[in-house]
């Protein structure tokens, strides 16, 4: 017998068909005499027709009250579940995030989940019956309805199963698990059997959409074992998907586990200012105190030798207010010259193996540039490697990465 | 300053521009110096859908998920009126059932109002907040979520009102006022300014659909003077409408004060009965203990003097159900035909003044025998007068009516 938080999203439950269909697969779970806790996205476009009404009703309605209207979507798809599974003789029964409590801080539209009191929970299994859970959704200690921003589903999943100790938490998706790469822009890429919870952080951070990255967070520091898996394959078919786990339990351990891109950035690039010390942090405290994430920085020393330039990049939809923030610096830093460029994609390898194996960023660097790519900006962790290049040549460097490195090779 | 619960039904809140309007009312009842609570449908149309989503599932959708589902319509509606006021600078938060508390009992459907836990929206009206709350929901003691029954939001606002001590509890529709009939088949049908709530019961469960029946029971056992009013009006218009209070309140007294129609039950005869005694007690005995409402009866000794007829009224929807109950009693009571005719339409006259008026109902039988319309069955109490007629023969009986007890003569 095995406790399992059984996570669908949107599309999994977008129609009388799907939600039977999910119902199906909890039945053949139940069936095999497991606990049962299921955590349900709104049906797809629900979320967006919400949005846009607040939209329509006003630019700036106010976040605790969106909240009140977007987490209605989740309660409707808990109910209906909860619902068809009782119809269909199955003990189930709904709780809202305010009667388990799901606790969250106040930070209304993306609030973070504080505490999760498992009892209730504890108790529905106890009694054989599956207990449907709204994702998305929490209440203040104040009993404020709040929800975790978008894709927070995902981590409600995870932090329940956290919080009732299951022993796994299913992710069911419209993807039978995580590829090597994306399979609409490489052929040729694989579904991996297992990966650590280090490389899954940086796959989703680094364009994998298959999982949000603070459920993959959350899932690594309180050690509970996910699975990717598909609603949408037959249940005859069998479980295929993939293991999400610590290294520990992945024994075959690659170099480089997947290779990504990422086209969400704009580039800046400021020529030919005056060195002189505390630059750099001048415009990076502007870009912080404005709210403003910059990923990737590089300061070159210019042709002329007395000057620099300054490379960044930001979140492609805050690129006009950095580069307005740049402009009013300009009297200040003098520079000669301001370009953004939002015709980049970031390419990323990522894997554990490369913690002890040197060489890889070169191995990298040299098949890009055998293939006429040019980099622009590099950064690197301890299990990635990240390069700018240009957007058009996007497809040709995954796949020329994914062949160099065997990662079609991967058999299950 | 008066503290006010303002309710709107689903057509004034069915659009972003209705929503709009309800705001625009709401500010300016607040710009007289009032405190306002408001209570709201769901937006015209998000109930069915989701009723129907939940028919689609299953047709013995169990009621306690019902009711998780179908409460959610009243939340957006909610949670998009705080915010769209808050938006405007107008202070305004939403409260759902649960967190107030409204506690019902555990009928789910069409649970009861138990008790209102004031504090909360006392504490916020103190601070000048306006308290948006969804009508039709509320909570079981244990904290399940329940819904009141169709058009139970009226309920729940003049429940909301009895807590508070509202003085005016205003419950603004689509049509400005109760009228002496129904103004769709009796032109000359006039406003009322004033109605007394025993009038006002007798007139909403006799067939005018302005007002739920269970609300005017609540609001005259809490003695809180209700308001019909439009959302469909201009702001510059002022507010005409409909008082509902108590007999007291009221100087000049109609002996009728309305005529209404209503054709949602089914007429059963069951002819030639042996007469013994017990046998009424039988038949609605088992109708009872069935769960069907038996409105008028009648018990006729027939033409042959040793045998009876039995006719009796149940909703039209029930009268299946009731026929079956009938023929399976039919060997034990032994009758020659069983007649179910739902070709019937209930015509009333209401007026407190009938209590002190004998005569009333001969005028009435009088009119309706001038017109050669024949009654079948009539059931009376202190203030009202009904009888069952064809249905063809509505408009005519009701205009007749109107016209014989001077009802279009009523002035502002």
């Amino acid at each position: 017998m095995s406790r399992i938080v059984m996570k669908f999203g949107g599309t999994s439950v977008g129609s009388v068909e799907r939600i039977n269909h999910v119902a199906d697969i909890v039945k053949a779970e139940l069936d095999l005499g497991n606990q049962i806790v299921v955590v349900l996205s709104a049906m797809s476009g629900e979320t967006d027709r919400l949005i846009n009404l607040t939209k329509d009703l006003s630019d700036n309605f106010p976040s605790s009250e969106y909240d009140v209207v977007i987490s209605s979507g989740e309660q409707t798809s808990a109910g209906f579940l909860a619902g068809l599974l009782s119809s269909k003789g199955i003990k189930a029964q709904s709780r809202m995030g305010w009667q388990i409590p799901i606790i969250t801080n106040d930070d209304f539209r993306s609030a973070r989940i504080k505490a999760i009191h498992s009892e209730e929970i504890l108790n529905l299994l106890e009694s054989n019956e599956v207990v449907v859970i709204p994702g998305f959704q929490g209440i203040t200690s104040e009993g404020r309805i709040t929800t975790l921003g978008r894709g927070g589903s995902d981590t409600s999943a995870v932090a329940i199963a956290a919080a009732i100790k299951a022993d796994f938490c299913d992710i069911y998706t419209d993807v039978d698990g995580v590829y090597t790469s994306d399979p609409n822009k490489v052929p040729n890429a694989k579904r991996l059997d297992k990966i650590s919870y280090e490389e899954m952080l940086e796959m989703s951070s680094l364009g994998a959409k298959v999982l949000q990255t603070r459920s993959v967070e959350t899932a690594m520091n309180n050690n509970v074992v996910l699975r990717v898996l598909s609603s949408f394959s037959d249940l005859s078919e069998g479980k295929k998907g993939t293991l999400v786990c610590s290294e520990n339990g992945i024994s075959d351990k690659k170099i480089v586990t997947g290779v990504t891109s990422s086209s969400t950035d704009a580039k800046l690039t400021l020529k030919g200012i005056k060195d002189k010390p505390g630059v750099a942090a001048e415009i990076l405290g502007v870009l912080a105190d404005n709210g403003i994430n910059v990923d990737m920085i590089v300061q070159n020393i210019s042709d002329d030798r007395r000057t620099t330039d300054l490379t960044y990049t930001v979140p492609v939809d805050e690129s006009d207010k950095a580069k307005k923030l740049m402009e009013d610096l300009s009297s200040n830093l003098s520079y000669k010259d301001l370009i953004v460029d939002s015709n980049i994609s970031k390419i990323s390898i990522i894997g554990v193996g490369m913690r002890s194996n040197a060489g890889v960023a070169s191995q990298m660097f040299r098949v890009l540039s055998q293939n006429n790519i040019n980099i622009d900006v590099i950064s690197t962790s301890e299990i990635k490697i990240s390069v700018l290049i240009s957007r058009d040549l996007t497809e040709r460097a995954l796949n020329m990465l994914h062949e160099h490195f065997e990662l079609g090779k991967i058999t299950e």
